[in-house]
């Protein structure tokens, strides 16, 4: 096979690869990550470059701008190429919650800690081996049995114990009534060493973590950033198919995944001072697709009907198997899964939004890439996911983006003259449109009657309404006045794929609520959780028909309650019991299956809804 | 360093050593295993060559024949090198028993079987993951619960489900209260294949092996061989000292045993037709020594005081994990050992030797390469172990040798020619005399005046009798009726040697008894184990003061206990839970403390005791 050289810009990496080789995957091969919604099929736009120099072969024809998808470009002879901050997955932000508190539920009784033994010596008229004579210090000490020992520990506990005097840290973890053996320590200082925990909420497209000080149950620390799977597509149905289709997708998915949790650990534990063996559990809260390649289960089947994944409760894991740089002997806890689409994500957020504790009736909204739902209470809770698209996270938008940086949140347009005014989040120049702001778009052009019921946009007259290839636009910001000097724009297919996002999510909801036989009224508190924060502008998104209709009082903004959980499972180690027996007792609704989703579907495609009875606070 | 090539004769193996390497770990490397009583320190001399040609360092000086020490000559100059058979490990054949029927308190119940399920496939009414459908079809057929999966198992579930259309053979072991998966196979045939077992007895000197039909619990096959092992030493002394000493002792010692197992096996299922993945369970019984170094735990403190074994009760390991030859998966279950001196062997042999079912008082004695003995009933327990030495498996003895074809066992003494009349094992030149032929022997020359009380040999009308540098010496066998062409003798050394170690078992037991104040006629069955089998004639071992001079119809022989009780935890999951029970149970009674051992001891170094009323029937 011949090689070229491929000359990346501004990076000036330079790379060896294959004569035929796209410029996506020679990218990845370079190290630089970059946006590929599509999953690198040439449909999604995201993974625009420029071919300074050299020769390529075009499969679709360049812009005017010379801009071409790199997925869709093979290299034939050494060319250059520049690779825009735009098409490039670094520099995420992801939008951290305060500090969390634990639930009263859940007293503070970490999934793992570190306690100092004074084991008793022997001797002729006392020679009991020595892993009875640790079990029995541990067992006066805490009152709990250690089981389930590694031939390691084991191997080395002899010379450990004599070489330390019978004196001992031992770090453990709590699985289920039994204690699990962490790691032995030789005894450093006066005290028994602090034990630290990560909990880990990964999206499918961000990861957020938590560094957590075991002993006092502070949050020490956060981070967050992209998914680096985003390389291999955008949403969990690209992923499967990469993970299912390519030569080691599975492989490559598991490794892009840990290697993002790893790099978020590594940033957090170095600016805390804190070594990566000190880090002794683990937990994990993330949907049924991520968790599976987390642990390098084969999703296939989660993607084809009747949507089953391998496995729902996973098996408490040591770090070292998985490739976590933790302590190897860390455990890692992952929270269980109800169904192929309602992931330990949601497991974790229902244990913890307060629905398990009251008689109160909760629905409990968590819009990602995807759109999931709990309703329920103390008694029992159905859920439900709707496949919303991620149409609220920027993706399948023209110019859509998340939120970060230059994405453009706040909306207003002036009635009269359709002049409108942006504010893009930090003061930045605006880049491009994220979740929210797409909420407030919608429903400030339906307010002015840029749009109407149906979604179609108007032909009035303003410069900012014209005509383009794909139907009608409206130019949100001039170029000028762009960060990347290109229109900022909402197009009818952007506003049709709005409008099949949020009449998913309500009619999920409507579902959901006949088959527990109640009425909208009934529901007293609604929690959402999700990327959105507190940046979601609850009046415009009933406006628009995504949300409820009903008193503003009753809705909760809880934020990442994903991450919260998995904070929850570190530092309480009852939460764990508790999520794997809610995990059983959630009852999940296929939508695909004849219960009215789809007529629901249907009515909810209109602003806000075909019914307007269903949304009396609507000015019509 | 200099690199010399030794050739290695009759075997004609050239090997590249460095100049100064001793020949006994020269032939190690070449593979040729040897005899090394002492470990390589020059004292025991079993390791005998000649050295034909080239140039050595001899440490010691060759006998006038030409035979040298291996250990103690240095690699001077590419010398050819003659190992005689006598100095070899191989062709060391090991008694077995007849196949063993299973105890009445343990019926049926293999620690491991194999099932057919019938696993329900999901639907959209019913999409439940794929290892909960496995375990509920697992609880339905067999009402046990599945616990404990590995992440691989997990991982080959769901292709595995979909490709035997939801049908599998599982194999599962039983682990206390809970069943453990194994493997998982694509059904062939119309019934779950059958699944084998491996019972091991690991002994310091020899390996015996049964190959089980779990299902039907039947012996299909037995094999016995030398532990590889014996190239680092004869006794568990000497193999402590080699693991704690030498770089990679550990590790060597660990290799030795179970490529000893492993050839065993290999030997057993290639003459049944089976493969190694047929192998799903592996019970070991073997000496508390012994089995740290099956798993490479380090024995160093076993020897150091006060004796204090790493662990007593063994995970239940995987096979892979320890490098067996078996299904990856198997489950290898090794019985807990008490003391450091009374091993998993003794606890198996009390297992099934039927002491723990009856309140009569039983004596398990079991003189192997050392002398562990248990005394008790169903209520109670005691035992302790004397350092016997491994005299009666001919270690330590000029001629003395284990029970193979050429080993002299029947001896009689004409009283007034002193002419001897013996019977080597198969009939075959006598090589030299085994443990059951010293114990012969001694009674015969106590009853005819050979040797008197103190077994000092008298100086009598006979060419038999001879003074040596060593003292008297009697001639058993003339050179030319030998197979080694030498004359076979017993010296005074020799009988002193039997003394000792015939006096610390009956000093052991007296200790035994005085610990729980009663008297020997108490005492209604006693069981003898260890390599002695059927063939120990007990009234010549009470007639030398080994065993106690009881009612001849209290004896009973069992042959090899340990691989027997490995068997019973084979084929019935119950003697697990009983063994571990039964040697938390068993009180070790520590004979180096003042518990009057050392006095009896001393009593006991007469032929047969200082004290003749405790052998009341023996002629004086």
């Amino acid at each position: 096979m011949q090689q070229c050289t491929v000359l990346f810009q501004p990076d000036n990496i330079r790379l060896e690869v294959d004569k035929g080789t796209d410029l996506l995957t020679a990218a990845r091969q370079a190290g630089i990550e970059m946006k590929a919604s599509c999953g690198g099929k040439g449909s999604c736009g995201k993974c625009r470059v420029k071919v300074v120099k050299g020769s390529v072969d075009y499969q679709d024809q360049p812009t005017q701008d010379g801009w071409v998808a790199a997925c869709q470009t093979l290299v034939l002879d050494d060319p250059v190429v520049e690779i825009p901050a735009s098409s490039r997955l670094n520099g995420h932000q992801v939008l951290l919650a305060g500090a969390p508190a634990l639930p009263a539920s859940f007293p503070l009784k970490p999934l793992c800690r570190t306690v100092r033994l004074e084991v008793v010596p022997p001797s002729l008229t006392d020679p009991g081996n020595d892993l009875d004579r640790l079990c029995l210090a541990f067992a006066r000490a805490t009152g709990l049995q250690l089981a389930g020992l590694e031939l390691e520990q084991i191997r080395s506990l002899p010379d450990l114990l004599r070489r330390n005097n019978w004196r001992l840290d031992l770090t453990y973890g709590i699985v289920g009534d039994s204690a699990r053996l962490i790691g032995l320590e030789v005894p450093a200082g006066d005290a028994a060493p602090g034990s630290w925990g990560i909990a880990v909420d990964v999206g499918t497209t961000t990861v957020a973590v938590y560094l957590v000080d075991l002993a006092s149950g502070t949050v020490a620390g956060q981070a967050g950033t992209h998914n680096k799977q985003a390389q291999f597509g955008d949403d969990v149905i690209s992923r499967i198919i990469y993970a299912d289709e390519q030569e080691n997708g599975l492989a490559d998915l598991q490794q892009a995944v840990l290697d993002t949790m790893n790099g978020l650990i590594q940033d957090l534990i170095s600016r805390q001072g804190i070594q990566s063996r000190e880090i002794k559990a683990v937990t994990v809260a993330a949907n049924t697709t991520m968790t599976h390649l987390i642990f390098g289960i084969q999703p296939r089947y989660i993607r084809l009907e009747p949507y089953v994944p391998a496995v729902s409760s996973f098996p408490v894991l040591i770090a070292g198997e998985l490739g976590l740089t933790v302590h190897p002997q860390a455990l890692v806890y992952a929270f269980p899964a109800v169904a192929s689409y309602v992931g330990g994500d949601i497991v974790a957020g229902s244990l913890i939004n307060g629905m398990t504790e009251s008689e109160a009736l909760t629905l409990f909204l968590d819009i990602g890439t995807n759109g999931e739902m709990a309703l329920g209470n103390q008694d029992w809770i159905v859920t439900c996911a709707c496949s919303a698209g991620p149409a609220f996270e920027g993706a399948g938008i023209t110019d859509g983006m998340r939120a970060m940086p230059g994405a453009i949140e706040g909306i207003s347009i002036d009635p009269a003259t359709y002049e409108v005014t942006c504010f893009a989040i930090d003061g930045a120049k605006p880049v491009g449109i994220c979740g929210s702001g797409l909420i407030n778009a919608l429903s400030a052009m339906r307010q002015t009657g840029i749009i109407d019921r149906a979604g179609k946009i108007q032909d009035l007259a303003t410069p900012r309404l014209r005509r383009s290839d794909g139907g009608m636009e409206y130019v949100l910001v001039w170029a000028g006045e762009t960060a990347g000097g290109r229109d900022i724009v909402i197009t009818e297919a952007d506003v049709k794929n709005l409008l099949r996002a949020k009449g998913a999510v309500y009619a999920g909801l409507r579902s959901l609520l006949k088959a527990v036989d109640l009425e909208l009224d009934s529901i007293e508190r609604i929690c959402i959780a999700g990327g959105f924060g507190n940046c979601l502008n609850v009046a415009a998104a009933v406006e628009i028909g995504l949300l409820p209709d009903v008193a503003p009082e009753k809705y909760h903004f809880l934020g990442n309650t994903s991450v919260k959980g998995a904070y929850t499972a570190l530092v309480s180690s009852g939460a764990v019991v508790a999520a794997e027996d809610l995990a059983r007792r959630m009852t999940y609704l296929e939508l695909s299956l004849g219960n009215g989703f789809m007529e629901e579907f249907m009515a909810a495609l209109f602003l806000p809804h075909t019914d307007l009875t269903l949304f009396p606070s609507i000015d019509k």
